[in-house]
């Protein structure tokens, strides 16, 4: 699909020509894969205000590009990007924009010493286009969702007591791969017992047991678009307080969800789930932001936070996924992965919907 | 094990000696690892040339860094890297040496902000210290590259024709998963026939082929720390062309892992393999060095290239894998890891030991 790439290297040119820069020097490599199709770890990509755009890459990744990027100048050279920030001074750029939230002091350096020209920031423009996704890519991150939810289906019979954490991360993590994902969104995080208060938590050796609730968080990745998705469920009969806290986390996450619409501002999503924790008593334990877009990268502009600017538009992919997280005891998270519509039957289409286990009730495992 | 990340801050506090700087803000997130045992995608490090060492990390973390690093002075803090810049000055430092080889130009500018002092680059020390592994390395290295060689060999009879690139990764990953491996090392490369003429082939849909040569290059992550092999194996009767090149690849290989002993110059190790293929004409199919240091990363120092200068060390884990690709006909890689050594019986040790397909041979498949 070269077409796609080329329109989304003039919507960069639209941008550019706001900064006054001559070129932009694009180094973020899951941006250089946004503009030209090119995965690779050694790129970068020059988008002139005027004139063609040239990638460059090493030896390794020369016959690839080739194939996939057949309407781009391509430079084989292992040093990318200094070789671009010499040629955009050849060939008459005197600021070249480049992306100061990915490039290294170290690597500023050297391209100062190789391009003689004015270097100017670029700040977070090509993220800025990511976050309204075409067709096509909601389509892959659809498929991303799909086979996460599928996996999460297939396995949750294999949560019993005494399988520990971590031989249930693997047992979910095959089922995404025989699904069809090409590879983890993410590292899986599954946290049961007291571990569910920590939302990071790396699964361990803890077995199951019964009594807990078991938090699973988990995403497959299809054709570099990520999927994300968390769901606790109990494993034996719940205890009041369990049974409560989840209630309470799922009304959040319903609230958030329904907040999230074209046109509302990103924080007051946030709010409208938050607002809900904060009246249980709860707004110390919900230490983290109520969500993020998702796309190339498993987190990525609009972030859902607390006073958050900006607003959701159209297309735009994004988590709710409210937690409680009680030191010591356990904790509650449910996230899906939903995409913003405006135009269609509902604001919002959810993407990661299981059989098993939906947010809205409690799971119970015997 | 606290006593050992101590004793590496120590050794980094005699490398600041020479800098003349008062504290090291450590944020690349492996060498916080290495210098504390945390594990975190939001962490830094201060260590003041004297006095304690304190560390940052968010929420999400903090239950694990009381837990793993109960010696050091812990802040909760969002901004991990910026609090500890201000604390920096607060207790007196006026040079402040930072990672410029990992901090963003946009996030010196808020350090810079934040910290009211001199900010210094600090260069590579911690990965320098990082080269020399201590045994508790060596020995998860080791089981990483038994899990890979495990995996390859229980995994090998699935190479058949008509399984796909993507079928084949799929099995192997698997295999690693189930051998132990707490995470893939690196995305699995699956060439077979013209494919593997591209180093970094992306197993696509492929089927594999009689008279196929078929390279695959896969590793095991355990507890933090990589394997990296490579084979290349024959579906049905190789062509001559196919034995000469593997022929040529194992000998370049044998080569270059004899020169890696002690002492050593890199570029040597490098050139050792090297003068091989070139004397077979094809120096300009061997587009990459010869190898690289492994350990809490994939590829760490030392390189094996060209020139270069610095000198093996004992207890140092490098790969070796020379390749030789032919566009559009195929390649051959054979890559093992292995640790040099002094006064044991070897000057060095593969750890990456298969029995169905040994470097020096050409594994045929029926």
């Amino acid at each position: 699909m070269p077409e796609i790439h080329a329109l989304r290297r003039d919507r960069l040119r639209a941008a550019l020509a706001t900064l006054d820069a001559d070129a932009a020097l694009i180094t973020n490599l899951v941006n250089v894969r946004y503009l030209t199709g090119l995965a690779s770890s050694n790129a970068a990509l020059l988008v002139p205000a005027e004139g063609d755009a040239v990638l460059a890459t090493d030896s390794r990744y020369a016959l690839t590009a080739r194939r996939e990027c057949p309407d781009l100048e391509l430079l084989v050279e292992r040093m990318a990007e200094t070789v671009l920030a010499g040629l955009a001074v050849e060939r008459g750029a005197r600021w070249v924009a480049f992306e100061d939230h990915e490039v290294t002091v170290e690597r500023h350096a050297a391209l100062e010493a190789a391009a003689r020209a004015q270097l100017a920031p670029l700040g977070r423009a090509v993220e800025e286009l990511r976050i309204v996704k075409d067709d096509g890519e909601i389509a892959l991150i659809a498929r991303a969702c799909q086979i996460t939810a599928t996996a999460f289906d297939e396995s949750i019979a294999e949560i019993r007591p005494g399988v520990t954490e971590r031989e249930f991360a693997v047992v979910i993590e095959r089922a995404m791969i025989s699904a069809g994902a090409d590879k983890l969104a993410f590292d899986t995080i599954v946290a049961s017992g007291p571990h569910g208060a920590i939302p990071h938590h790396v699964p361990g050796d803890r077995p199951f047991e019964p009594g807990d609730l078991i938090t699973i968080d988990c995403g497959a990745k299809y054709r570099g678009y990520h999927a994300d998705m968390t769901r606790t469920v109990a494993l034996g009969t719940p205890a009041q307080w369990q049974r409560d806290l989840y209630g309470l986390v799922a009304a959040a996450q319903r609230a958030g969800i329904e907040a999230a619409v074209p046109g509302e501002v990103l924080g007051d999503v946030d709010m409208a789930a938050r607002d809900l924790i904060a009246a249980a008593g709860h707004v110390e334990h919900f230490g983290h932001g109520l969500g993020h877009g998702v796309g190339l990268d498993i987190h990525e502009a609009p972030m859902l936070g607390p006073g958050r600017p900006g607003k959701l538009a159209d297309r735009v992919p994004i988590t709710v996924e409210p937690g409680v997280y009680l030191p010591g005891r356990g904790g509650v998270r449910i996230e899906d992965t939903l995409v913003v519509r405006s135009g269609s039957s509902a604001p919002r289409d959810v993407l990661t919907m299981t059989r098993t286990s939906t947010p809205a009730e409690l799971l119970v495992l015997d």
